[in-house]
């Protein structure tokens, strides 16, 4: 499938990675062109035109580290790691949804960048190996301790997430804190050890009681919250019963390809009616339901 | 393809991830049944059967965190976080190399995944967050600071590895660190806010200054040196020209159907003739290429 059309893809942005490597070529495109993505702590902080806003270097404080994010047309973009910075602990915030929903496609893709990076160096200012400081390095792409000299980077943690098929219809579930009526595709981190279709396997079984087979690969998608990648995935189930664990999901059913049809239908209007509201468009587990229903 | 033909992954070990959350449960597995991996260091102590060692917890440093790895016939299984371990910044290791060549194919699953927890372990326990120090919870599948109170979770890092399709050619590259005459397929880390294909292109293009279009998944592999989840992709290049990035890799050249199935058949035969010598069997890489060979 088409992997452009997915939001936290598909980034402009070149990311000059031989720049990172070279503190002198670095230090060259950190002038007066130099651009400073605008955040409200993690979060976006969208402009009169609804575009991501950008300063200049000028505007960062004095004591933050700066991550050069790439070249956009020419200029070099940068974010910046503020002392203040604690790393993302907070929980969910409507106002960053409703601002995503508006974000132009390659302003979500940088802005998920951004933030993945920000909020790991915001969270990791001290050596997992021993405990002293550390200090952003290679443009903000390694932080290096000053003790140990041990080498850290920045996290992308795969996440497996799925539809299950069994003679026609598909298995999506609820968690917990999805709001009222919302049912998504079954999913989880992969684990070390671990291949994509054994975890996926791993995960149906774990929260839905379900054994799959035929598990194949669909589509993936950046997913800055804080640094998943999503992979997604569809696989065949032969026999459909459930068994929930509740301690994952709160529910989890099959739905007729007609009612995620209509499902679909109704989202795309603005309408929260029919057997569920669908994944919002924003999500990979949309795509895996539009890709399903071209099956 | 078929996964479980892939080194590392297919353990037929039972991750029984519900008993890692329930403190009561885990300490009655813990008793004289509970089998413990015998390791010399990192690396596998093989039985005289050609297996992989167990002992029983009575033969762990009563210093030492312990990792439940989950249930093999009904028996717990676990692994020694030693006070003594460092963690792995230990370079190549020709002996390790050997041993993996000789182990069953669920020996190396679980070997995968016990020496990819316990690594991480000993690399992170201090906070990335605060500096103080972590201890291991749930099982050893996760560490929380007794300061802050921050979760930490064992990594798995998404590396894309591909195939480079051109009229019927295949692209492959040499590292330095490889043995004389050895190609094998282009990889690279995922970076925060990139999808799979994006990751594939991005790295092709820093590494050997050549497009690619129709970027699919083939097959992906835990590799736990230190905590790899492979991804095997295969790629169309409609430009054959190359520009090296000599700081990445240090040769790659387009090989002909004919020079890999050559190469392949001299490799089954252990003999290291032809235009190259193929990647070694316990490598995705080497699954890529077979898999390449049968379309």
């Amino acid at each position: 499938m088409n992997g452009a059309s997915i939001a936290f893809a598909g980034a402009t942005l070149d990311r000059a990675d031989h720049v990172r490597n070279d503190p002198e070529a670095l230090g060259r495109l950190m002038d007066w062109r130099a651009r400073l993505l605008v955040l409200d702590g993690l979060d976006p902080a969208i402009d009169p035109e609804g575009r991501l806003g950008w300063g200049t270097l000028a505007d960062a404080d004095p004591a933050s580290e700066l991550v050069f994010l790439g070249l956009l047309g020419g200029k070099a973009c940068f974010a910046e790691v503020s002392p203040k910075l604690k790393g993302n602990v907070s929980a969910f915030n409507p106002a960053l949804w409703r601002a995503l929903a508006t974000m132009e496609h390659d302003d979500l893709a940088i802005y998920g960048t951004a933030r993945s990076l920000i909020d790991w160096h915001a969270r990791h200012r001290f050596c997992a190996r021993c405990g002293q400081g550390t200090k952003l390095s290679k443009g903000g792409w390694q932080r290096v301790c000053g003790a140990c000299a041990a080498d850290h980077f920045p996290r992308v943690d795969p996440v497996t997430i799925m539809l299950v098929e069994h003679q026609g219809n598909v298995l999506l579930g609820r968690q917990p804190r999805f709001p009222p009526r919302r049912f998504s595709a079954l999913a989880g981190f992969v684990e070390p050890g671990e291949s994509i279709e054994e975890a996926v396997a791993r995960e149906i079984f774990e929260e839905a009681g379900v054994r799959v087979r035929d598990v194949s690969y669909v589509a993936s998608q950046p997913w800055p919250f804080p640094s998943q990648l999503m992979i997604g995935c569809h696989s065949h189930a032969d026999d459909p019963a459930l068994t929930i664990d509740a301690t994952e999901i709160e529910e989890a059913r099959w739905f007729s390809r007609a009612e995620v049809i209509e499902a679909m239908a109704f989202q795309a209007e603005g309408r929260e009616e029919g057997a569920f509201i669908a994944p919002p468009p924003h999500a990979v587990a949309h795509h895996l339901l539009a890709w399903w229903l071209k099956q």
